[in-house]
């Protein structure tokens, strides 16, 4: 559907129709400025993962707030982001297949490109493409930190950036710039104390995999990684020098959930999904809203201001009860507006086509703009 | 991206960029064929659920094999639909928003279309919209058999027949149509017996509707609904005279792990995600597709003639390990493609742009089409 059928600028709140991936600005704009902030205070770099919000407009803002440009996992992100004009991309992720590597190597001709490497075989594939275009790229060796996904174990990653260094310019076309680190799985461990604790391993397989670079006489520019549950900890390590946080943009409630420490930065929900009641049963009320409109891989999402519990309806559908000891005339009316926190804010985001931009917040606001979200579906 | 870049007509499937969700075309038919005979046989109509597939191309197939026209949840995807040529689709879900009741009315002036109501509101707003435009709709009225999310109680189907009827053409636009009948729950209850029981529930109580409607001296010409897990048994019950099912035609995982009754049709997985690997650890590989390329809310993928086990590496990634005494031989190598059926086929079309239709099977066909998915996304 067109855009215009969802909102125009101008537009009360109460117009937009449902559902509808809605951003609150000022809350937005916060979470930008409390991170741009921190990372400006703690002298890193923030390179914000545009995996979130796969938008040219947000990462145009949060580079005007200090980011040196964003990183993506996916080539065809990297390609709809660069057409719409970012200028400086990372994709922090493995790329193996030959004919996607030409397209790697065809993107570096117009952006600044990064890209992570695991593999002997991935490098020199890697380098063959570069070698073709006559381009040159950086390249980070990925270091399993803990996650137990992608990349090598720290003791491999000196061989392996040995062989990033054996193409390097001018004779080759890849640039060692560093260790790609990222501990997924320590994100969303709920105690300050547990995910103290995984963000301090992480760190200590990065210095690791630094050591064994080094001992070969290799010079590591960077350390690029972490995320919105333990950038506190990875920056007071002193190993990593650019953050990936992405989350904290729009702070879904997975995030919400983690327990923080008193004197880490906040952030506010900034995402939401507007949805509307368009049943009501004597004991519950139906949503427009289902899984086709918010991600549930990561669990359900809040209801936004309002009493209930909300219990999974389908993929077009959300059913909201009482809380416990409530009754149903605490229930929406049907007609009735439902704000939902999303459970996780990228796979959310990558199920619509454009966020509708509030102004003045959700009970009152105006549209100030639709956004598109250029890279939405961009899986390959 | 580019469809282009994807695959073209006529490239072998080992050229299928990755991720992509393609297509059988093969098997495809034969569950086409399939379940096209069984209405026949059985003289009850098709109208396939659109929410499934989202494509006009694959709407035109059904309906060239004999369906009647498409079901749609959203006037989001009808919209689509109709603008590619689709045209009889029904709305079978609640639309109470006026504007959006305006878009609905709007669209019957260029095709044959159909909605559903289950509240007097709903009915009201309809009518209001219909007038204003002058066109007519078929209304059905949605009871709900079971699943307890929308519709009414059977006892209650009579009193808002009636209010529809009050609506009827030529002074009003309600063409009171029957009833909306779907049993969601019940549809992916495993053991036969079990299922069976759940549909003989549903068939009661959409009885008991029109029991209710006809003591008020009211026609009710259709009982519409059924899935692809109930279908046999709705219509060996001999009350819905129109089957809504979608998922046949591709099959997931989740249905396909349903017990199913010698005697009844049986459906082939003619849906899968390509993936490739792109990092090897020495216990586990890690392919290109997570959970924004296949959707999750249904259970996990199922690995497609390989051996392993699979496990979410989330939004970007899969992990394949070794079955329980397995080895790390039996794992794919770097760089090999993975086929995957996904746990649930609706949410997982809606996450990609376009079908690979492949003919000659997965492991030798070339690419016959791609095809458009023009409803994907369409959540309002």
């Amino acid at each position: 559907m067109s855009a215009a059928a969802i909102a125009r600028r101008g537009d009360p709140v109460e117009s937009i129709d449902t559902p509808a991936l809605v951003v609150d600005l000022d809350a937005m704009e916060r979470n930008l400025a409390t991170m741009a902030a921190f990372a400006r205070q703690h002298r890193v770099r923030l390179r914000p993962h545009a995996k979130m919000h796969k938008s040219a407009a947000i990462a145009r803002l949060q580079m005007a707030a200090g980011a040196v440009g964003v990183c993506v996992q996916k080539t065809s992100e990297a390609e709809a982001l660069a057409a719409a004009g970012v200028g400086d991309i990372y994709i922090s992720n493995e790329v193996i297949d030959r004919a996607k590597l030409e397209r790697v190597a065809a993107l570096a001709a117009g952006v600044r490109l990064a890209i992570a490497v695991d593999s002997l075989v991935g490098v020199e594939r890697l380098a063959a493409a570069m070698a073709r275009t006559g381009q040159a790229i950086d390249v980070f060796v990925e270091v399993d930190v803990g996650h137990g996904r992608c990349g090598v174990a720290p003791a491999a990653a000196g061989e392996l950036a040995q062989q990033v260094v054996a193409h390097a310019p001018p004779e080759g076309g890849l640039r060692f710039a560093g260790l790609q680190a990222y501990h997924g799985a320590a994100q969303h461990v709920r105690s300050v104390a547990e995910r103290e604790a995984a963000a301090h391993h992480a760190a200590a397989q990065a210095r690791a995999a630094q050591a064994a670079i080094g001992a070969l006489g290799i010079a590591c520019p960077l350390v690029t990684g972490a995320g919105t549950g333990t950038f506190a900890f990875d920056v007071a390590s002193g190993v990593w020098g650019e953050l990936q946080a992405g989350s904290y943009l729009f702070m879904d409630r997975d995030y919400a959930d983690n327990d923080v420490a008193s004197a880490a930065p906040r952030f506010e929900h900034a995402l939401f999904v507007k949805s509307r009641v368009v049943s009501r049963g004597a004991a519950h009320a139906v949503i427009d809203a289902g899984h086709k409109s918010h991600a549930i891989d990561s669990g359900p999402p809040r209801l936004w201001q309002r009493r209930g519990t909300w219990a999974n309806g389908g993929d077009e559908h959300g059913i909201v009860r009482p809380e416990a000891g409530g009754d149903a005339s605490t229930l929406p009316a049907l007609g009735d507006t439902v704000w939902l926190v999303p459970g996780h804010c990228d796979p959310t985001v990558n199920l619509h086509d454009r966020y509708v931009v509030v102004r003045g917040g959700l009970a009152t606001g105006v549209v100030e703009a639709v956004w598109p979200i250029e890279a939405r579906g961009c899986v390959a």
